[in-house]
């Protein structure tokens, strides 16, 4: 079945990865986020902790890239540590894109896919009130703390974008669809998703 | 019916408007465009031409404008024409609104209806070369002259909106939906976008 292998991009306390969870149960296909960073460990040898930090608490810059290109930190080409953590798992976000339809949350996915044409990429968002509502509700924040991490997180997974991708984060045409989760509520994206992969399916 | 009043912002050869009229007629409720063009005109007394060259023909510039502030081309506030004909759009864009549900194309009918939550904001647009293809098709340009009116038509489009809006043309916040159509092709866009339109329906 070509056609549904699925990158989500989010915006934090957009309920983009629930959507994205809920539409590959749907569809029936694997569902990588976390999953994919525990493989990607797995394959490497690396600390699972250094995945995680990958895309959340890193501060990337490409004048401390050049200046540890080169230097011994030993492996893979001799490159600083946070780029092998993005090579490794770009290797794992192919293998898996090769096994055939599946859900792929963030990590550069659609970027790293971008030259395969069975890829659909999607892109979720809210209203900065709905957002502050899901991180108090969903990850036990308070207002001021939800807000912080609206602002935090977003900031970080966009210049780990920008930076290995040299595209910018949340720019729509990255993307085949991007989605105001609570325009219509997260069900209803599901049935909205599923009618485009459907109808992406048919066309090719 | 709430939530049917939907505005259209489009790249030029995207198929965006041609979206938005099928949309219409399956939803069966109004498609302005330049039906509102002539609207307009008709309500002010102004040229039909002055609203043609509105959003196509008009180079817009703070400094203009500012420069054009108080001198007497006579009647609205003493502002300058291209103001004039932005505010008789608008007040006629609101008008259509307040008639029920209907499809509005451009003239940043998503920024002059932002306060109305009962409205859904798409944007379309697809990839260059399947914009030139049908440039080329639906337009009889040649190719180059194609790939000329894409680049100029969305520059203007994006200036216009941007002066108007103070915002940016195509940024992903500023829409509920934003669409490749080529990714599924134009009906199979109206089939999730009525879809889309009835969770919205349902949800209000």
């Amino acid at each position: 079945m070509s056609g549904s292998i699925i990158t989500i991009s989010r915006q934090y306390g957009s309920g983009g990865r629930f959507v994205g969870k809920k539409l590959a149960e749907k569809l029936g296909i694997p569902f990588y986020d976390n999953e994919l960073i525990s493989m990607a460990a797995k394959e490497s040898g690396f600390a699972e902790s250094l995945f995680e930090n990958a895309e959340k608490n890193t501060t990337y810059s490409l004048l401390y890239s050049l200046s540890m290109f080169g230097t011994s930190s030993g492996g893979m080409y001799g490159l600083p540590l946070s780029d092998k953590v993005f090579l490794i798992q770009s290797d794992i976000i192919k293998k898996v894109a090769d096994q055939g339809p599946c859900v792929i949350v963030g990590r550069c996915a659609d970027y790293v896919l971008r030259e395969r044409n069975d890829v659909v990429h999607f892109f979720f968002y809210s209203d900065i009130e709905n957002r502050v509502e899901r991180a108090m509700k969903y990850y036990g924040l308070e207002e001021k703390k939800a807000k912080e991490a609206i602002e935090k997180t977003d900031k970080k997974r966009a210049a780990y974008y920008n930076y290995y991708t040299g595209e910018r984060w949340g720019e729509i045409k990255n993307y085949h669809l991007s989605l105001n989760t609570d325009s219509i509520g997260i069900d209803a994206c599901v049935d909205v998703l599923s009618n485009y992969i459907e109808a992406k399916n048919t066309k090719n």
